[in-house]
């Protein structure tokens, strides 16, 4: 019959039915303690990514296999419970989305299901609070004005004035940040919603410095959308690419309006945990004068770009110009006319070439190895556009969704999800790379082809965010010396490994960072850093990130070898995101809600 | 038949299709410049509340014959079109609520109408864009970055402080706003993202000043909900009134992170008007360097509450103690033990009875004439709860939409509105009324029962929003002298009219202020303040709001008898949302767009 096949599918069959069907018979499972029941509920290749709801730490679940041991070590202590689908399921290409709500013993989660017709295929599980540790917002926001008189009550500003002048000196916070740039500001403002006692302490005078003590010309990489700090949106007017001064200035407001202890013009000299007292015992050097603070936990948010990488090459000693780390270079003006040879080609040797030609000097990049590089406009639209635009704010997608949405695609995925992005990119561009190739640049698109955002998270290097220099380059206004190294540093010349001689007045060594680790070697101990091991990267097995596979960012933002330590940073988005997962983790551990890890990760790599 | 009896009502009867309806023939009228038909619409006793885009003034047409005058004169010049429902219209008591937007020749506005069984009851037309001048914001918002290269560009950084080295040396601003409490920066962050280059001068040190010199127990009155800037709303875990000082770094930050250029410590000296050349000539005190501006507009933010009222007492200037105005007091810590009075029984006198009390002071309050007493919990839930408060935020009411909401109500209605509201008040609080009229407090709710607001709009004074202190002076911690006047001061006390001599120590003269034309008075001259007349109240022939009957609060964002002088103030509600009509009035006259001005106020009262 005709009707037959055309009428409207079961109701049973819509994707918020199926969806409704197969979160009930996923919590009869876990309810029950079923392992095996929950674990047929997935299909034959699926993920679980669990951020500290389940495991108390922040990792995934590969297959069938992984899942039901995770379940058998842990859901009598989670007690899952109340799941709940939140808002209508979709369905595109087969594959249904379901966002839903649900409880542990002690926290409230949400999460992301994606079902194919015969299981789920990844699933995000991720804690947003705890019980009885909510915070306070909306209606049960603070009053500020107590009702009522009393004598000698204090005013806020009293009260203020007396916890600044307490904490590190008569009463210990509870958790020190070390680095108070946006990732130790961000994870600040979240532990200080959680009422977690917090000193964050940062070498520069004000906040915000870190960035304002870059080259003049730098602006985010990334757009607006993506870079909101928790709590407190940019205003709709924020430029789609901040520049660096402005970012700084809002830092600093940012500290002063969330009330964060920030300790500025402050170091750390050394840094011992006690195994017994399980206490930290840290030297600091507070605008001159030393303070010994005593923390139970240790955030090291020193950037995810580590300590500055500076090869040795022979005669460097000699050299007669002026010569410093990417890190260091103070911006175009005084070098007009010099000669100027920057080494590396990624993001800042890019920035810092145009930014040198723009002030007038005669430019050389010394490209070592080959680079990615993603036109800014074009990145914005294929890659980032779907969650992070004003688009995706106009179709509803706000910030924390778009934060759950790419948090819920596992890292295994991840790679060949992005291929075609960048095939689509590569014949976008096409005129632009090959004008880029014909002035002998090297390009990748990465080992496989997944372009920029695998390479950040692989390795955390390797490309560039195309906003000008690129053309430069093309037409040789910026001059190129590519698939060459340095041999020899001579006084006014460098030497390369083709035999060419670059006269040089200075030399830029745009040539990267090291693992967060190195951190805890300056601070703590090298025995310490290698305890824990390399941070970033997800063991793929391509260049610059070497296996065994981790499926997760190495030690970032979640339990490392080192009880009490922990390292925080990534870029805006990241420390936006994941702050929270870290706040929670120290907030629970605060008070003494246990927090067995499942799965704390193995090392393999000291760096 | 049953069913005819229990159908539902016709299609062209749900509420969206008689407002679609209704809004169809209005536009209909004014396109074919029918001001009969378009008047015919309205029932007789009607209210058309325009801001800024019918009339370029702030003015509500009362009645048919009142919308026909205004028709007649403006409808071919404001060119209204474009008329179109925004969201589904309501129905509740017979009346239904619409909003709605449209455009004139010039500009797009806003409106929400109030329809009867028989024709318009209530309209309310709001201008928030020019055509061409639209906000950046948004889609439309800067880039930041500029891509591409181009040798010797300025970085933000740099343009900024150009910007700031040029503004009232080598450039003018075309705005000057004297006064940077709340209300001017509101004002100035319009202006900024309007591109109306703007300098605001304020006295103090530090934006937030005017706030953290206040007596220190001081907090916002108003709730949190009530009290955000445009643009930045608070995060979520604001406290609901909050402390002044937290205020005043909100404020700072706010000055910052908007980019406004804000001279602190300055003062205005003197102003004048050439009326020739159409443009002032300011003589400010920069932190000692006397400058000369020339801004083609002058606002006058200083405060709602004008220049400090202080009674001359026979005697004052014999007293031996402290005396000094309740803007001046800086809080109890030096009082403790001290005999203080306090002459008033507002807002001001029972924070700092109260605020006297709790440092241990005999504290004294002098009740000259009756005053309002809401208590803040009763005030929040039943006057300002249903419009801004968590549970507003929760069903759909954003602060834009409460802002609006708030603006359709006709000052003409709105006391009637508001009787009611007060009878509740009065009747949930009555215990509590008791106590304190038992005491000897002489207890009002306004001429005509319409209670605080209305006391706020009429007068700007006779009420105090109790946080406490009226308990103490029901119980007689606070003691209280009603009643009675002063008549005479001398060394060590206060004789007061019953004879009673009160030894004192400290006098506070919480004696209100005068009308804000006193500024111009004080800057420009006394001609014009008296050329502009008196500023704020209604006209509603009630104590200290004297007739004729004005429909508006005089001279307030709005045209003024003084071409190129404004004033702009009043609670953090009215300067975030009419700074908005303000901003685009001097906009439109920056851009020479026409902006006829109907129905200027005559002058009635000169203080």
């Amino acid at each position: 019959m005709v009707e037959t096949e055309t009428a409207p599918p079961a109701v049973a069959d819509t994707p918020t039915m199926r969806a409704t069907a197969w979160l009930r018979s996923f919590e009869d499972a876990l309810v029950r303690t079923d392992v095996a029941a929950a674990a047929a509920l997935f299909v034959e290749q699926s993920y679980w990514r669990d951020l500290v709801s389940f495991t108390w730490n922040i990792t995934t679940l590969e297959g069938r296999a992984g899942i039901s041991a995770m379940l058998l070590a842990n859901l009598p202590g989670v007690a899952p419970s109340g799941f709940r689908l939140d808002g209508e399921a979709t369905e595109a290409g087969g594959v249904i989305e379901a966002w839903f709500t649900f409880e542990t013993a002690v926290g409230r989660g949400e999460g992301l299901a994606r079902l194919k017709a015969d299981g789920c295929w990844t699933l995000l599980t991720a804690l947003y609070e705890l019980k009885g540790f909510e915070e306070r917002k909306g209606e049960t926001r603070e009053r500020g004005a107590e009702h009522g008189a009393a004598r000698d009550r204090k005013s806020w500003l009293e009260r203020k004035t007396r916890e600044e002048a307490e904490l590190g000196y008569t009463r210990q916070p509870y958790c020190v940040v070390i680095g108070g740039g946006q990732g130790g500001i961000g994870l600040g403002a979240r532990l200080k919603r959680l009422g977690v006692p917090t000193l964050i302490i940062d070498k520069h005078e004000r906040p915000g410095d870190a960035w304002r003590k870059r080259y003049k010309s730098l602006c985010l990489h990334d757009p607006v959308w993506y870079d909101h700090l928790p709590y407190l949106p940019f205003p709709d007017h924020w430029p789609v690419f901040a520049p660096k001064d402005k970012i700084g200035d809002w830092l600093e407001m940012y500290v002063k309006v969330m009330e964060l202890n920030y300790w500025s013009a402050t170091t750390c000299k050394s840094a011992a945990y006690d195994e017994t007292t399980r206490e930290w015992t840290l030297v600091v050097d507070r605008d001159g004068e030393p303070v010994t603070l005593h923390p139970k936990q240790l955030v090291l948010a020193t950037g995810m770009s580590g300590i500055p990488n500076i090869p040795v090459y022979p005669g460097a000693e000699t050299f007669a110009g002026v010569q410093h780390h990417s890190s260091s270079h103070p911006g175009g003006e005084e070098f007009a006319g010099k000669k100027c040879v920057v080494i590396g080609s990624n993001n800042s040797a890019h920035d810092i070439c145009a930014d040198l030609w723009e002030h007038g000097a005669d430019v050389t990049m010394v490209q070592r190895s080959s680079t990615h590089i993603a036109r800014s406009d074009t990145l914005m639209d294929l890659a980032l556009g779907g969650l992070y635009s004003e688009r995706a704010v106009k179709s509803g997608v706000t910030t924390k969704k778009a934060d759950l949405i790419f948090a819920s695609i596992p890292y295994r995925l991840m790679a060949e999800f992005n291929i075609p992005v960048y095939k689509q990119m590569a014949e976008r561009d096409a005129d632009f790379y090959d004008r880029l190739t014909k002035a002998g640049f090297m390009l990748d698109f990465g080992d496989d082809g997944s372009g920029l955002f695998m390479k950040y998270l692989r390795r955390g290097s390797g490309y560039y965010i195309d906003v000008g220099a690129s053309e430069l380059v093309a037409s040789g206004e910026i001059k190129l010396k590519s698939g060459v190294d340095v041999v020899e540093i001579k006084p006014h010349s460098i030497v390369l490994s083709d035999g060419t001689e670059l006269p040089a007045d200075l030399i830029v060594y745009a040539t990267g960072y090291g693992s967060m680790n190195g951190w805890a070697a300056k601070l703590i101990s090298q025995e310490v850093a290698d305890k824990v091991g390399k941070c970033w990267g997800l063991g793929s097995d391509t260049s610059k990130d070497p296996g065994p596979w981790e499926g997760e960012l190495r030690n970032m933002w979640k339990p490392t070898r080192q009880e009490a330590l922990w390292f925080h940073g990534g870029n805006l988005h990241q420390s936006r995101h994941y702050s929270l997962y870290l706040a929670l983790q120290l907030k629970a551990r605060m008070e003494g809600i246990p927090t067995p890890v499942y799965a704390l990760a193995e090392v393999h790599h000291t760096k």
